[in-house]
């Protein structure tokens, strides 16, 4: 928004449709390397590469979520973040999200002592989950609720993954993706009430912006993962000092 | 290092070895897309994008370097370090390596207002100029000095680069390139004292593994943003949303 035009200032519909309208354009469901992955037109080694690197991502969530939660004010607003952690930590050794993606590394034959040393991660992977977690530590409560809402756009990618892999890769099993069945009832959850929140907490033209801003830059992370993903192990393929390499 | 097998201690002279063999191996004079930069096989449009995104890696530097000098504890160490600011940013407008950088991107063509905006970064560049920044700060001072050691590598890199550069490319002139003329002077000056602090305090195993990991660290930076230059405007050259697009 530059300086001769200050933005105006929304209405809540507005603002939600400019939400929606930045993840139509930016989500990375319009990535090439999702294309590849969910058509089947990736190796065995190209889904490891991309579970592994997602394994950081997962594994730094409740990081993110833990600090967001540490800033909220109420009893009410900490309960609901809260739940975040319960899912993706869950409520005992083996259960939760990231535990979940472990059961996929697993599946896609990858040791897990290997996977979780993150010995093999692409470097961009690293920078742009560090990346999230100092954003959502650093910026306004508005901020980080609002760089969570990729998640209106994520049952979309995850239903066509789930069905996609299973059909295309005969290494992928439906209890391998067990990770993603929960998800599609947890995400429009979370959605739902970070959107509830960033509607009625948007309340200047400033604060709607950066808003807007965070969604933009949420976008921008996990578009950078599969970039870095894309270049490194599919076109033109060229891996990066250190990092995993399908055997 | 594996658990089973604990680093030796190094003596001095083989952790300088170590430290240059990292190099070797790991700086981004080996990269592709400073072999394409350097042997003239880009377009202006892409000598435009990496002007552009390296940009925003001198423009940090500076606080890269006061965020370390404030926890140097003597005023000798302190001194040293300043240097590098006054290199950076000189003692009057317009003086100083980061307004060099952008007699640069004036030489190139693009506009300095969009430069220091920074709208047209790669958000890859983004994030790995701000983990550099956050190293720096969070790591201790022996990490945070050894992590500057690429500097013993620059100095082949920035001769190969203008004379590759002038040779190869009409739209490159002497005064476009003068910000890399002082750096071959001051380059040699701070990292012989950025080596001479890591022999010295580099005394334990574990301290020693850490100085080689921050400038493993480093190198993996450098490479980062090159892969992203490269996939963005060479090969495939898939700009990301928002990303400058040469015209």
């Amino acid at each position: 928004m530059s300086v001769l035009s200050p933005a105006p200032l929304l209405s809540p519909d507005s603002l939600e449709e400019a939400l929606r309208s930045i993840g139509a354009e930016r989500y990375h469901h319009l990535h090439p390397f999702h294309r590849a992955l969910h058509d089947g037109r990736l190796s065995r080694g190209q889904v490891q590469a991309w579970a592994l690197n997602r394994y950081y991502y997962q594994s730094r969530i409740p990081a993110k979520d833990a600090s967001l939660l540490a800033r909220l004010p109420t009893a009410e607003l900490r309960r609901e973040w809260r739940s975040r952690l319960v899912d993706h930590d869950g409520d005992a050794p083996g259960t939760g999200g990231v535990a979940r993606w472990l059961v996929l590394t697993d599946g896609l034959g990858l040791d897990r002592d290997y996977v979780t040393s993150l010995e093999g991660l692409l470097p961009a992977t690293r920078f742009s989950v560090d990346a999230y977690v100092t954003f959502v530590r650093e910026r306004t409560v508005l901020e980080a609720v609002a760089s969570s809402l990729t998640e209106l756009f994520s049952p979309l990618i995850i239903g066509e993954r789930v069905s996609g892999m299973l059909r295309h890769y005969d290494f992928v099993t439906q209890e391998t993706l067990a990770y993603f069945t929960p998800r599609l009832t947890q995400a429009p959850k979370d959605s739902d009430f970070a959107l509830a929140y960033v509607r009625e907490h948007a309340r200047t033209p400033e604060q709607q912006q950066g808003a807007l801003d965070a969604l933009r830059f949420k976008c921008s992370l996990l578009w950078t993962m599969l970039d870095a993903l894309d270049y490194s192990y599919v076109s033109p393929g060229r891996i990066p000092p250190g990092a995993f390499r399908p055997s």
